[in-house]
């Protein structure tokens, strides 16, 4: 059995910087993927138009064959007639990160009025809003990493009424709450979901770093929503794989001062991953949708505009294949999701397009 | 400034067995205690008050100056006639484990019915049931590592109706609904808490494996009900720290394919750090009953009749003082939790009783 894709697009997903970059970039083709939407979270984060080309000029170079669509980092630096240059560029969305949540958001948001103007100006330009919806932690609060992404979302629907134009995905959404959330705002609203949140639950990092990310996996029954949502084929509900990685040594140990660090690495394994996943809860059907054609119509981002579009056909693995257990390039490593697990799908052929 | 307690008692521990007791048991003293009530987990399970004894007697040949109350593992092999001969023999309590859920408990029960006869032989020779109170997981049911405790209380209810006259205890509860279940629940049911639960959320061992144990901590909300509890006094909540060694390496380090160990090891520090503990929300005074007084009335443990009593005296610290980094001893050893952190308290001064 073989199932073919037009150009999967990954509208989520992390390259780093530096020479981990020249190990993680061209796994983005390896894993099946043509486009990939860029996090703006590196040290410093991607705060102007300048930087966000430098940093695509860097990512090019190592391979040019992908079609690598830009984003911006919210922060207080950031102005309307930023955004109206960055447009203009080619910059395609602003990603917003709440304080201290994830990796390298400590100069992410605290609350949204004060973006109000550049919020204006994305969506008179047409910009994208991408929002990590989770908000910090706080004890007296009773707020937590399980309920982080729930509490976020009165601020997901109050710039939705707010900014009724604006674009505005929702990333990897990991909640029954976030998804009947995305569902209930306009056309202009759509949601990222992961490949790793349809596979994990809380009891899946309880104890197992590899698995740990944020957001968190969450209850089962978070999970069958994400599930459910793929296997509807609602449009406006695309892959993001939020890829993550990190050294091996930040993921396996934690000492008692240090937590391990946050994110799953899919990249280099991500269509077969998907389809896999897919096909465990009867979604195989949906799979060209969800990795490819929900995420080009909410972007506009058609495929015979890339320049490098290709037909990526995948086939039930006819004998046993175990996820690689490490990819290694000079003295960089790194550990995929699913290391030496089963998977049943592999990338058979792939042909040119365009 | 420092405070005085009569023979504090850990109505809960894990004291292992081989070479890596040699390390663990003297620590019972160290961490101030006179009492430990000795957990049946070991491979194989202490099913039998034979085994009982043999493993007393290695334990007190490390350290013969503290008083071990010894405990069976619920298991079909578990009759009525054996009941009646462990409590001739002075084995205190049976321990439950439900299926799979924590360490060695392979074992474990999966429904309550078929042990009634064992459970109507202890009410009416006067054995404790100690109740490890979770359920497996089970994603179809959305049931996890955060609900597992709240679904297994309806079987306290109904183990407390069907025996009403059995002493019950719910070990290391870590919920509202648990706190709440006990204080329902008449005067022979009672609940410990360990010293890490008073610590903890869901966020401390969110990519901390230092902090994962069974039951995982909860949210912030329910940390403050095991706080209140404690806080008001209630003389059927009481201290067992559920103190749980594991191979460093073990616990530091999870691998693709498998998770740390769960459990958090406080024995070396158990007193003041819930003196500590206590002290950062307003309990201090309450530190004699939760540690000795609760505890020893619900299980008829005087201090008169214990040999080897003390009094210790614990003191604010005069200069910083972190917890140990690690214990060594010959070729074993082990991080206690907190290892680097800062405490207030610690024991000045020991003075003989009995």
């Amino acid at each position: 059995m073989s199932i073919s894709i037009e150009s999967p697009a990954d509208f989520h997903v992390h390259l780093r910087q530096g020479s981990i970059s020249n190990l993680i970039v061209p796994h983005v083709r390896k894993g099946g993927f043509d486009l990939a939407y860029v996090m703006p979270n590196l040290k410093p984060p991607i705060t102007t138009t300048e930087q966000a080309f430098k940093y695509k000029a860097e990512l090019e170079k190592i391979d040019p064959n992908v079609e690598y669509l830009m984003t911006l980092y919210l922060s207080p630096e950031l102005t309307p007639d930023e955004i109206r240059k960055a447009k203009q560029a080619g910059v395609v969305g602003v990603k917003s990160y709440p304080r201290g949540v994830t990796t390298n958001s400590d100069g992410g948001i605290e609350s949204y009025e004060a973006y109000y103007p550049v919020f204006e100006a994305m969506q008179e330009v047409d910009m994208v809003l991408n929002l990590h919806g989770e908000v910090p932690s706080d004890a007296d609060a009773n707020i937590h990493v399980l309920n982080a992404e729930p509490t976020f979302l009165p601020h997901l629907f109050k710039l939705h009424q707010a900014f009724p134009a604006l674009r505005i995905v929702l990333e990897h959404a990991t909640t029954r709450a976030a998804v009947e959330a995305v569902k209930k705002c306009g056309s202009t609203v759509a949601c990222t979901i992961t490949a790793h949140h349809l596979a994990l639950t809380v009891d899946d990092w309880a104890g197992q770093s590899w698995n740990f990310c944020k957001p968190v996996a969450k209850y089962p029954d978070d999970r069958q929503a994400l599930r459910d949502i793929v296997k509807e084929g609602h449009p406006r509900f695309f892959l993001g794989s939020d890829s993550a990685p990190h050294p091996p040594h930040l993921k396996s140990t934690s000492t008692p001062t240090h937590a391990c660090a946050a994110g799953v690495y899919t990249s280099p394994v991500l269509l077969p991953l998907v389809a896999h996943l897919l096909e465990t809860f009867g979604a195989l059907d949906r799979l060209q949708g969800f990795v490819s054609k929900h995420g080009r119509a909410f972007y506009r981002q058609p495929i015979r505009q890339q320049k490098h579009a290709r037909i990526v056909t995948l086939r039930k693995t006819l004998e046993k294949r175990l996820v690689e257990d490490k990819y290694v390039l000079d003295n960089e490593s790194l550990v995929p999701f699913w290391a030496g697990k089963e998977i049943g799908w592999e990338i058979a052929e792939i042909a040119q397009i365009n």
